[in-house]
Formats: structure tokens, sequence, C-alpha cells
């Protein structure tokens, strides 16, 4: 596509969100029960187009070029389509993120602030292979009021057309231009430079790709780079316990962020507790990678100074043996990525010292790092998770898809009122009140 | 300073960040009345530093180099440093922002989530001649628990100097290192590269500065770069109030951010509106431009295209005539800078259309534009106007300098027990508590 026929899309794209802006609960609702309705009809159509990218996909993994797993990400299925039109009709289902007035306060008679929470505008985002996380990002959207620049994976481009289509189709009652389609890997770098049009950047990929991105944009951008999360078994630990979160917290699904990559283990436990999750792991297929400490109680591989910088994303784990609260602390510092930590003490001090003093997203105590979770955390869809600290932080819900608006009403106010030697003074008094 | 000192510096004030986070209220509070009771003992010191400041800036004027108003900002005097102690003093009078639990939720039977308010980590501060920023951005660092770099401008820097001594040596019982002053222009750009380090930029100065910033920092900024905020004078609007919030909005103090730039009026009450506020503005020595139609009814300048987009700054104004709503928003959404718009009506329909349609920070009903201001908004002291829209929108309080953290209690809590054929089910039930 040529530059400009993407910096059209974007400008359509930033027209579109002020008046989606004003739409009320119900029209965004009942758009994302049509875009789920449309999806339930048109199996077939979808289904082929699949069938394009999975077996370009399938010849590229002759060839070396694709993993296994890359394919299996792309195809879809009848059930994997009825999961999506389930998971489009919760982000229907969800409480509305608009609206609301998180502040009301009186200035003065007859002058009242408001502050409401408004969608962002337009919002753009780039993601992996899977064909679902288009649906998904352009429910999340609509549900917030936010217009979206969308951009998926060339290998799924065929399975991406065709979901686009049948969603602008399906909810062509309303704005025109709510989502724009992008499909070339230069095409992003367009996107990236219209800071005046696109008010919030999502990469979702590699930490390297959203590196990048960072790197290259003055857009806002909000993502996770890297997921090196860290168990800290303390002096004051339950063992059993400990040896449960550990194991949870790697084994029950080590490709994702939230898994554990760094064990750490107080000295004075250390004997006690590292042959018993050592060998739970090793009979689950994991990699135990020590320090010489660790390698003194427990015949494992030596781990190297990368490896406490590494973010396996897999059943490889790391195992370090500390003297003290305050040496994990410095290890979680110097190594950790800021997402989430989890400490095992029976001592609520010590847990405090701990939660208080890391810099995570996320600080858990006595509970494995897999919680940390849009979905276990309660926060219904999850638009993904930030290891940054602005606007917002851990697993973001539809909330994070907002931002607010200050409305005044006034009654012909004047800040020269207030001025000088005759001001008059504010009231400033908080009210229960909607705008 | 070498790039080496300079970076030192920063890393200071990044360990510094993560016991300053664990201080309560009242160790922050008292440090800041440390720094008052410190500034109050020491006038002479820092006005002897400051008369340095001030003739050669002096020379410099009659050099034609510096303005008369950039040495009036520069000048300190005992009255000036006693309204900077009571501005130090009620920062620490000011309600915590810190250690709030915004949310508490159940996760499940013993496993309990809190969203607590936590400090950013460390704020880079820039910022223009005047010395009492330094001491106002230092206050508003310490009060919100964040370690902070302060780059002030050449022009005030024996008073910087001065003024951070006094208050390093008057915080000297809290952890070395919280503030971090640096002098040359190229550490500017030292700062800039430190994105795992720093974790928000706040620029003051020039709009062309602002944006300087942003493009050469993947930091978030936290900044305005324009204020062409506007009046929309509505065909059911008050006139008489019109012509009150017109002249206040531009006369009460032009050279500020919220002062109206461009007056919109609806062409029904263009006639009768424009004769009455034209010759006030004219007594108070505003120079006015208009469009065509404005020039039709009264005699004024020619307005041009690059008007409508200009941050005057001073006592000029332009003037449109509109033919309707619709035009009067699409004239802001066209040339604005999302800051603040007021619309003079006594329809509330119109004026919610107004309000919902705009993409600015602060949008009134019948009210001046100059309320936009942290002091009137009842925020406290006011760290800056956002016209970004993530994190912080509008005027900013200590708020917009925290961000939160999600705390996790368990008691061994694993998330296989939620996962599988056998899984069990989260309550995710909000209550009451803090943690």
């Amino acid at each position: 596509m040529t530059e400009q026929a993407t910096e059209q899309k974007v400008e359509e794209a930033q027209s579109a969100a002020l008046e989606l802006a004003t739409y009320d609960e119900q029209r965004r609702s009942s758009a994302l029960h049509a875009i789920a309705d449309a999806i339930d009809a048109r199996h077939e159509e979808i289904l082929a187009a699949n069938e394009i990218d999975v077996e370009e996909a399938e010849q590229l993994l002759e060839a070396g070029e694709y993993s296994q797993a890359l394919v299996d990400r792309l195809e879809l299925s009848p059930t994997k389509l009825e999961s999506i039109t389930e998971m489009v009709r919760s982000v229907a289902a969800q409480d509305d993120p608009l609206g609301t007035t998180q502040q009301a306060r009186e200035l003065d008679d007859d002058l009242e602030l408001y502050k409401q929470t408004v969608p962002i505008g337009v919002v753009g985002t780039i993601f992996e292979s899977r064909p679902d996380a288009l649906v998904q990002i352009a429910a999340l959207s609509l549900k917030s009021g936010n217009a979206v620049i969308l951009k998926g994976g060339s290998e799924a481009s065929e399975s991406n057309r065709t979901l686009f289509e049948i969603i602008r189709e399906a909810t062509d009652d309303i704005v025109d231009g709510w989502a724009q389609l992008i499909e070339a890997r230069e095409d992003v770098d367009t996107i990236l430079e219209m800071d005046d049009e696109i008010d919030l950047v999502m990469p979702r990929g590699s930490s390297e790709f959203v590196s990048y991105i960072q790197d290259n944009t003055s857009i806002p951008v909000l993502g996770h780079t890297e997921g090196i999360c860290h168990v800290f078994v303390d002096s004051k630990a339950d063992l059993e316990m400990a040896t449960e979160i550990a194991y949870d917290a790697k084994v029950q699904y080590p490709a994702v962020c939230n898994a554990v990559e760094t064990l750490l283990v107080h000295t004075d436990v250390a004997e006690a507790f590292l042959p018993d999750i050592v060998a739970r792991w090793e009979e689950a297929g994991v990699e135990v990678r020590g320090d010489e400490r660790t390698r003194s109680i427990v015949d494992v591989e030596a781990a190297n100074e990368a490896d406490w910088a590494t973010e396996y994303g897999d059943l490889i784990v790391s195992v370090r043996v500390v003297d003290s609260l305050e040496d994990a602390l410095a290890h979680v510092t110097t190594y950790g990525s800021k997402h989430t930590e989890s400490i095992v003490t029976a001592d609520d001090d010590r847990a405090r010292t701990f939660m208080r003093r890391l810099d995570s997203a996320s600080v858990f105590h006595n509970a494995s790092t897999r919680f940390s979770d849009g979905y276990r955390f309660g926060l219904g869809a999850e638009v993904g998770i930030s290891t940054g600290k602005i606007h917002a932080r851990g697993p973001v819900g539809l909330e994070g898809l907002t931002t607010y608006q200050y409305y005044l009403e006034g009654d012909g106010h004047l800040v020269g009122t207030y001025a000088g030697a005759d001001a008059k003074a504010f009231t400033h008094e908080d009210f229960d009140g909607t705008w």
C-alpha cells in the first residue's frame, strides 16, 4: 500500500473516533453482537481463507522457515471460531468503561467540575500470527469506544482480510472507518510517524519487537518487553507450600510471560528445600540451572550471568541461593523486568518488605506468579500486560483503553472573580454526582 | 559534566527511588518542612547567588539577547522566597497520594488482590529560568515519593546550585541521591537516552522545546505543547455572559496557556454580539483579527489561516463567524491543541454535544477557559498541564506523579487449581479494605 493510502486510513479512523466517542453502550454492544453473529454465520468463508494461509505456512514449515507452533497458532477450526464469538459476546457483556464520573467537585456555587471517563481515541495495534487476535482487539476497542488500526502478521493475511471484511460489514450501521486493516510491513513505519493521529500503540510479540516499536515512535506504547519473573523462598517459608508454588509457576504453562524464570532460595532453607523441588521439576522435564551454592546441594547444570537475565519461556529454570532478603531484593532489582515476583514466607513483615521494596507491576505473597493475568485478576477481557509504569500497569483491562476529560458546568463564571484583592474563595467540595 | 557522571547521578536516583518508596508520609512531609526551614534561614546566601545570575542576565539584556521578562522571572526577593517556602509547606500539607488502596478484590478464599498507589520512580524535569521551579518540582517529587533529576536553565545556574545544595543538606537524614542537579545542555541528551532508569520526563518550556523532547526519547513525556483554546458563542448564548467570558478568557492573564486564542461566533448572534466584545477588548489593548464575515460587522484586522493555528500568548485574539455548532466543532478539531474549550449557550443539549464531540482535556460550559488550572480545579499543587491523553490529562496534581502496583496475598494458591477439567471458579468480589 502507498504511504498516502495508509495515512488516509489513519485519518479516517481519527475522524471516526470522534463520532464513536458519542455512542452509548447499547449501540457499541449491539455492534459487538452483530460481529459475533456474522462470524457464526460465515464459518465456511473464514475457514477457506484460513486454509490458504495454513497451506502456505506448511510449505514454509517444510522449508524449515516456520515452526509447528506457528502453524498451530495460525490454524482455525469451527471450535476455535465458536470460542472467538463467545469471547466477543463476553466483551459485549462487560461493564461499560465509558461515561463514569470518577470525581464530581463543586468549585463554587453553580460551578461544577466532572472528571469523566472517555475513550482514548485511536489505538494502533500490531500483533502476531493468531487471526483470533484481530477479532479480540477489534472487540475490545469497539467496547471502549476507540477507533483501531489493525496490523496482523503477513502469515495470516487471508484470514485477517476475511475476518476484517466480516467485521466491517457487520458494523455498517455505526460510523464508517472505525476499524482499519493495514497489511504491509512498511506501513508499520508509516503509522509510527503519525503521533498527531494515533494516541496509543499496543504491540504484541517478541520483546525485541516491542523494543523496536518503543525506539521508533513518539506515540505512547503499552506493552511488555520481558517477563523475567522470580519466586523467592524465604527462610520463614512453609517449604511444602514453596514447592507447590515453584512447581506451578514453572510447569503449569511455561511459555507465558508470567511463568517463573529464576527461583531464589534463602540459604537457611536451601538444603531442606532444594532436593524436593528439583526432583519434582526434573520429573516434569524441567532443565534446572543453578549457581555454585545450588550445585553443592543438588546435581544440576551450571547457571551463568546470562541465565539471570533470560526469559526462557520454556521448561528451563535458574536457581540461586541468597544470604538474605536484601540479597534477594538486589537480585530481582538487577535482573528482573518489573513484571511479577512472589515471596513465599510465613512472616508478614518480611513479605511486606519484599512487596514494598520491589518496583514490579505485580508482587505476590504465598501465591504463584501465574496469577498475574487479567482474567484471574477479574478484569474481564485483557488488552495485554504492561511492564511500563505510566497509564496502565500489569494486566490491563478495558479501563486501560480509556482516559478522562474534565467537564466544567458554570453559569457565566469568570476567573477574575477569584483573583486580586477582593478574590472570592473556591469551595472545592467533592459531591456524589454524575455528569 | 561527562556523560559518565550524568549517568551515575541518574543511577543513584534510581537506587534512591526504591528506598524513598518505602517512607511513610510523616517522613516525607517532615523532610519538606526541613527544606522550607532551611530556605527561610538562608535568604542571604540565596539572594547573593541570585544576584550573580541577574547581573549576568542584565548584561545580556543590554546586549539584546535576553528579554526584560526573562530577567524578571529570574530575580528573587525576600518576598518571593517567602512565597516559595509557603508553597513547600502547602505541598507538605496535601493529602498523601501514596499507599491508597484503589481496589481490593477477593479472587478466592484467602486470595486477596490490592491495587495500591505507589510512586512512579524516577522523574526527570527540564525547566526554564525561574529558580522557584526547582524548589517546586523537588517538593512535589518528594511528597509523591519520587526521585528527581532537575535540569534548570543555565541563566539561573548560580541560584539553582545554591537552592539545590540547601535542599540536599536539609534532607540529609533521608536517602542520599533522591534529588540530582544536572546543568549542561548536553546532559539533557544523556538523560533522554536513559529509558531504563527514568520513568517519566516532564519538560516545561516552549512548545518547540516540548516537541523536541518528545521526538528524542522513548521515555514517556508529560507536558503540553500548545494551548490554542477556543470560546464558542452559540446561537442560544446569553450574550452578556458571553461578553464577560470572552473578555475574562483573553484579558485576565493573556500570557498563559489557558487563555483564549480564537473566538468562534454563531452567525445568528454575530451582529448582536461582536460590536460589544470588540469594543471592550480594544479598550483593554487587545488586537483583534477577524475573518471576512467578522470584518463585515466590525472594523478589525484580517485573520489568515496561520492565525487559527497560533498560540499568541499575548493581547491578540482571532475571531471567526461560523454557521453552526457543527462548523464550530470542525474548526476546533482542525486547529485546536486539545487543551481547553468553552461553549457559551443556554441550551444544555447543545452544550453536551459540544462537550462530548471535542477531544480536549478540558471542555467547559458557560465558564472562562482560564479555570483550566490545578489550583482552581482543587488539585492543590500542580505538576503541569498535559495535552497528552495517556496517564494524566489536563491540570495534573500529585496524583499524576503516582502509579499503582498489584499486591496479591495468598495462602499457597496455585493457578493449576483454577485450570483444567476440575477447575475451581474464582469468586472475584470487591470488598472495602486496605492493604
